[in-house]
């Protein structure tokens, strides 16, 4: 699909849903969850690489894991189990919504000559989006599985996701459809 | 000293010391311990945020905290563990030379209403002096206390102090003599 | 609106029309252009900064003011000439879409202490939305004036200022409303 | 000298040399004008692409050609003339030290596939040496003659040179043995 290499990048799923629009959110995470977790598997045995790039929820301190362990030890860790990150898996923290606002992963995409990423994760219509974006002006190309992205609202996804292909060139697909 | 909030900065001190110049770098680092211990220490009894800017050593796997751990394992965990951060220790990863390079530094600094830096660690001529230069560069103040960095080449580092002081404002000097 | 100042932001007015999409673009930037003018006007009288950010449109010597001369010899320069720039007017030249990415736009309104801009121009559902986005992730406040922007999708515009107004914070508003 | 392009960066030789160390500045400026002469000439021979990067001076307002204009309408025109850009140089307006710092030239250079900088111009010990940083944290070659740039301080710039040369991989040359 790119000339160079491929990586999916999971954006803010592990996470402790305490935020005030957990309750719009939820049913759609709940839904987009198992597509989420066949895709990452599937990047797995072909060896793509796999970045997670997470908020951190005003925790800056990386190195106790605590972002990971506290969404594990949260009411909702049953969201956070199925997608967790093994011994390969890269980690990027995140302070604001793009996952290259202030972050080393442009740095890390170069170093390791990746130039298409496949977003999946949270907010389709607010992070997920705006990566879209800050991939897009970095000339990545870019491709998001519509079922492996959750929203807030319906109708802003959807405008959203109509906004990543006509106007970032993304190539929006079913999860399964994606070919590593 | 300023008008704002002030931290100190510990840059690259946990570490494994594997690479080329460890030679060279070793007997200052040993010399300049006890300096930053004595200084980390002050800061913390007066509630200065302490903020540890690490490189990765292309580790992207934050989740882990494998730097800390790589350090704590290694040959010379004597450098490190007098220095370890405590529970209140922020903790940025940075992947190439400065602080402020592809890292939430400067978010971070602006969140917590902080426009001095003191920094602290090594290498004074390079990670220190071009980390001084960016913190320059964004307004911020800085305090460099000449015996609790440590150098590869004396020319070099007397140099560096010396651009520090002269062309970026800094203040040197000794670190017993810095008030929180 | 605001505890700081305020600025009017211009974005890609400056302008050859010459781009794939401007069949669609047109009719709505004729429209939008009495209402940007106005505010700009305004602006002017109240001492209100008006920062021009533009495309370079892949022109790098602009030492020769060649964006401006280049839209005013164009065959649109009616839609260029009611919003030319005074001499007190700030010009900021972009190479990709956001006002913000690789642009010294965020030193310039730190310096000039503008916490709140007033985005007019074009495109709602790109530029202008992602600048949105650019200026919520710094912190900065956003005022859209919705009939001072021009679209290209009417459906996308209209999704882009209800992603400003419900996940950025932003006043959505017409431009005659705007107090500076 | 490198797999990718090249290209020779003029750094702040557009001036009107009102600074206060211009007294220092001047004679080294004098010194170096006709190496930096003969460089640029023999690069546009060779169809290598001459980007001039340089303060702005405070000025914002990139669309009146002010910046070059000032320094031609100044005392010290006779130090400008000779370096004037031509038709085909590219100019790039910085605010601060480093011709990297919120400015497009990294983009720009992407674009121009150019991974190898030569850097002229001044002041050795602090834009080129900040500059240079911020090639080499980017992972771009770096060439400095050291006869076509211009020091304030001369123990300062001879240790700049020594840290570009030793910490940055830098080759520092005579301008005349630099081949294109």
């Amino acid at each position: 699909m790119s000339n160079g290499r491929s990586a999916v990048v999971v954006i803010d799923m592990i996470n402790t849903y305490e935020h005030g629009d957990a309750d719009l959110l939820l049913p759609s995470v709940e839904k987009a969850l198992p597509a989420m977790g066949r895709l990452i598997h599937r990047a797995r045995e072909h060896g793509v690489p796999v970045i997670y790039v997470n908020d951190n929820f005003g925790q800056w301190r990386s190195h106790h894991g605590e972002i990971l362990e506290s969404a594990l030890a949260g009411a909702r860790a049953d969201l956070v189990e199925p997608l967790r990150p093994d011994g390969d898996s890269l980690f990027v923290v995140k302070a604001r919504h793009s996952i290259f606002f202030e972050t080393p992963l442009a740095y890390l995409l170069s170093q390791l000559d990746i130039d298409h990423i496949t977003l999946c994760g949270q907010v389709t219509e607010q992070c997920v989006l705006y990566s879209a974006l800050d991939a897009h002006i970095r000339h990545l190309q870019i491709t998001v599985p519509e079922d492996a992205v959750a929203h807030i609202h319906a109708d802003l996804a959807e405008a959203a996701l109509k906004m990543m292909r006509t106007n970032m060139g993304a190539t929006i697909q079913h999860s399964d459809a994606i070919q590593f």
